[in-house]
Formats: C-alpha cells, sequence, structure tokens
C-alpha cells in the first residue's frame, strides 16, 4: 500500500496526517505551529511533522499542505495573516526537500473540498462557509474544486455595507466583518464600553483578545440580549450572502462549519435559510439546500489528501 | 455547408441570424417583438424570423435561443420580466416545432460567452456585466460558460447595500438599482421632484419610463453635475462589484458591455477599475483587466451560435 501526508498549518497548531490510497487515516502527529518565532521556525515544525509521519519513503507518493492564506500555482503562499507565510516558497521548498509532488492549497478551501468529497451523492455545484475567527469559503463549480487565477473562494470577503465595519483585510464592510468571532468581538468590546449589560463580558480573555464560541452558545442560550443581537445579525448577514451566492453561483448545496456555526447551527441555520431565500431571486432560491460540515478539524487535511492524492493519481 | 439559426429575443425586438459552421453570419432578420400582445404571439414572431431564414431544412442542424430571463435546462424559461414567458417551455416547443436541437440561454450569459470566444487568446475565467436597462452577467469558469443549476449569473443581483434603493426583482439594494439605467433613472425622478436642475430632465420620454444612454453621454460631456454624480456612483459600484468578484471569483478578465457602458466606457472604466483595486485583496488585485465588449448588438447571437453548434457538434 501507498501513502501520502496530508498538512493542516494553522496559526496556533499544525495538524498532519498519514493517508493511505483509500483515504483512510493511518497515522497523525500534532504540533505547535509557534508563528511569532518566524519563517524558519515554523517551516522546520512542517519538516518535523512530515518526517515523524514518513517512516517508508519509498511508499510516500505525495505531500499536500494547506495554510490559512492565499496560494499560487501549489508553489508559493502570496498573503497569510496568521503564520509568516507570506511570498513564501512553501510548496517549491517541500517539493525539493522531499523529492516528491507537493499540492499547496487554502484551508478553508480544501475542507469544503473534504466535506463535498464525503458527501454521499453527487453535488456538482457547492459553496462552502466557515464561519470562526474569520469567515473562509471555498467553491466547488462543475465537480471541481474551483480557483480562478489562483486565490478565489475569499467568500468572506464580499463586501456587504459600503463603507461599513472594519475588516481584518483592512477593507470595510466584508461579510467577514459582520458574521466572524473577530467582527462580533469588536461589537462586545464596543457594548462593553458604552455601559450594556452582557454575560459575554466574562468569557473574554483578559486582553480582550478573543472568545469562544461556546462563550457565543452558553450565552445565547441562556438569553442574554446582546448575544442574542449578534447572532441573529451574523446570522442576518450570513444570509444576505447566501442569497447573492445564490443569485451568482446557483449552486446546489452551501456547506457551513467553523467554530461559530458549529456551536450556534440550530439556532443559525433556518434563520439563514429564510433570511436568504427572502432576499434571493424567487426563481433560484425555491429548493436551495444548507447544510453543516461533518468532519469537524479533519475537513482539510481530508481535502488536502483527495488534492494531492489526485494530482499524482491523474499525472 | 450546413448552417445553425441563433436567436435574440429581446423585450423590444427578435434578431435572428443565420450562421456557417465556420461561424460567420450569411443571413439576418429582425422583427419587433410585441411582448404586449401575450405569449402565443411573440412565439409566432419566433417562428415567422425562424422560418424566414431557413431556406433549406435539410441544411439546418440547430437551433440557438436566447431570452432576457432565467432558463433552466434548454428546455424552458422559468423567470422573464419584459417579454410573456414566464414558466414557457420554449425550448421544448421549438424543439418539437422543427424536429431540430435546440439550446436556451440567457441573453447577458450568451452575450459574455460570444464575447470570450472572440477573445484572440486563450483566456480561462472571465466574468461580463452589461450595463443596460439593467445590470446583466455572465460567467465563463474554467474555459466554459458556467450555469450552476442553471440560473447563475445573475450578476446585477448581487445585493450591495442592505435595506437599500428598490430593484426591479423586488428587493433592495442590488447592483442592478444603483448602476443600471432604471436606477439612474430612478434616482433622476427623485432629483427633480426636489427641484434639483439638470439638463438631464429635457431627455426624459414624456412619460417618464425611460432615458437613452446617449442623453446620459451628453450631459456628462457637458459637465451636468447630477449626470457626473450619477456616472460616478454608477462607477462606484460596479468598481466595489467587480472587487467583490475578484475575491470570489479571482477571474483573468472583466468584460463590460451595455448602453451605459458603450456611451461613458472611457470615463466609466478606469475609475471602475480604480475602485475594485483599493477594495478587494491586495494579494488578488494587482493585475486585473477589464475591457469593453467587441461584437455590440451581435454578442448574444454569436454566443448562441456556439452553444447551438458545441452542443450539435460534440453531441
Amino acid at each position: 500500500m501507498n501513502y501520502y501526508v496530508a498538512l493542516d498549518v494553522g496559526g496556533s497548531k499544525i495538524l498532519g496526517a498519514l493517508f493511505d490510497t483509500k483515504g483512510r487515516i493511518v497515522d497523525t502527529k500534532k504540533v505547535k505551529t509557534f508563528a511569532a518565532k518566524g519563517t524558519d521556525f515554523v517551516y522546520d515544525q512542517i519538516k518535523l511533522v512530515i518526517d515523524s509521519l514518513i517512516k517508508d519513503r519509498k511508499k510516500i507518493k505525495g505531500i499536500g499542505v494547506i495554510v490559512p492564506g492565499i496560494v499560487f500555482n501549489h508553489d508559493y503562499v502570496e498573503f497569510c495573516p496568521n503564520v509568516p507565510f507570506d511570498h513564501f516558497p512553501l510548496g517549491m521548498l517541500l517539493r525539493e526537500e522531499y523529492d516528491l509532488p507537493v499540492t499547496l492549497g487554502n484551508d478553508v478551501s480544501l475542507a469544503v473540498y473534504g466535506e463535498w468529497k464525503s458527501q454521499d451523492r453527487e453535488i456538482e455545484h457547492a459553496v462552502g462557509l466557515f464561519v470562526g475567527t474569520g469567515v473562509g469559503g471555498g467553491l466547488i463549480l462543475n465537480g471541481k474544486l474551483y480557483s480562478g487565477k489562483g486565490g478565489a473562494g475569499e467568500l468572506g470577503h464580499m463586501m456587504m455595507v459600503p463603507h461599513g465595519a472594519g475588516c481584518g483585510c483592512g477593507n470595510e464592510g466584508c461579510l467577514e466583518a459582520y458574521a466572524s468571532k473577530s467582527g462580533l468581538l469588536r461589537r462586545i468590546k464596543s457594548a462593553q464600553i458604552r455601559g450594556r449589560e452582557s454575560m459575554l463580558y466574562q468569557f473574554l480573555k483578559s486582553d480582550g483578545s478573543m472568545i469562544t464560541s461556546t462563550a457565543f452558545r452558553e450565552s445565547y442560550l441562556a438569553g442574554d440580549p446582546l448575544a442574542v443581537e449578534l447572532i441573529n445579525d451574523a446570522s442576518y448577514f450570513l444570509g444576505l450572502a447566501v442569497a447573492n451566492y445564490i443569485n451568482i453561483l446557483h449552486p446546489d448545496l452551501f456547506i457551513f462549519g467553523g467554530g461559530i456555526m458549529e456551536a450556534l447551527h440550530e439556532v443559525m441555520l433556518p434563520r439563514i435559510k429564510q433570511i436568504a431565500q427572502t432576499n434571493a431571486m424567487p426563481a433560484l432560491s425555491h429548493d436551495i439546500e444548507l447544510t453543516m460540515s461533518q468532519l469537524g478539524d479533519n475537513a482539510g487535511i481530508v481535502g488536502s489528501f483527495h488534492q494531492i492524492f489526485e494530482a499524482v493519481d491523474h499525472a
């Protein structure tokens, strides 16, 4: 049996897995990224994970890597805000280092690809929206992962409100600024400054840097008015975004994932669907389907495995 | 030599052309649509055009038809606001009537396809935006016309402003409500009511129903402040839309057409490009290309010819 290595390089951890040719995970390895220690250190962490997964070099047919950023041509990372890999030729370097085929992808695009591959029916066109710290996306069009000139699928950066709320990408009014944890955190801080009461504050880290998805769930289910307002607003903007994607791409399926959606999908999915159906063109919106991701944290490496497997297998 | 018939069924006229297998137009026929006379009358007008173009039935290999609406499966028209063809099985009926292969498409999607086919270089991914009475769109993704489940490419109905200006589609805040002639007309009337001065009013039809693209050009070039404001605003929203399409689809090329763009592209294209580059993600926007349509009113029938030709030729 031959094997493939798939790696999910995240801002805080690097998750690696060894896949057999049937797509089964036979070994895993996880280390911290230590992003603050710089490019070389993180690159060494990646090699450490690969080396620990490769027992018999001759049986390894390729390496798939995903990063939370924009990648071009499986060769280099163009833009990667949470891992120090801007303009870094990660794909080329690993290809040289291991003398193996290497594919490079965006983490959420490949997570959507992994989810799509795991559907038990044929879906031609799917749009994935993963709502966590940011809002990432992925497009499956005509039965293939779509990447355009390389960086397509930045679905969280659809501008929804001209001159709207500031977004981590530097622009204003993006979906991510309204529906992601970062966007919600900004509104929590603003409410706190204005003296509004909410149980959400007790969940803020002491440095105010982040809040967990579970905190939103607990506060929402306890009926905390601010939490309810924030989650309803996030669902509203996600619903408008879905309406737009229906009008633009008329897909078969929307796949949702990410911490916020996993914590509150019972509440959010019905509202997103209702807003989408109200706002999309009626001729296109009557039979849209929204579903939750099934693979959890493994979606990305599963997608990355399929990407490298197909690149080698079809070569 | 074999031949194909292509028809562009518009709200005011039906344009038909006979194409040879090299894609050359060898005959044309134009009649009024008389949309107000109802479905049967318009269907007879379509047959009149086809019959006048078909001299030798045995040499005709197929018929391509486009309509200004949403079509599914080359069989029926789902939604068509300016031609009385809602839920009308136009493709099925023509197929039966002439015993020939028939393709059915959206007029702007196929116009974009025609323009794309006429490029003298290989473009993998193109987004077309046609700005006239409405804003229509078309998507070429991975070297193919993309239609999703059938109705994709309604690019004018990307919601840009939550609870924004009313749009002809029934929704609010669509790109079309800000950048199309209908959207601009609404603002002209509003300015007139408020007593603002503008030379645009002299171009309004007596029933206030429409205004020509030339009227916008003349007023803009004369420095009429309202015309300048309206065209700048339309360019702004088109620029934001282009930014969104860059982030979502990362295409090679944007193709612009339609009356407003044809009348004012020297002014609008540079502004659209500047707004797009300022608002799209920097990693994706540095080398975007915007171009104007080259085929004018023939773009749709050229695209429709290619669609029926490929359907028959590849069958």
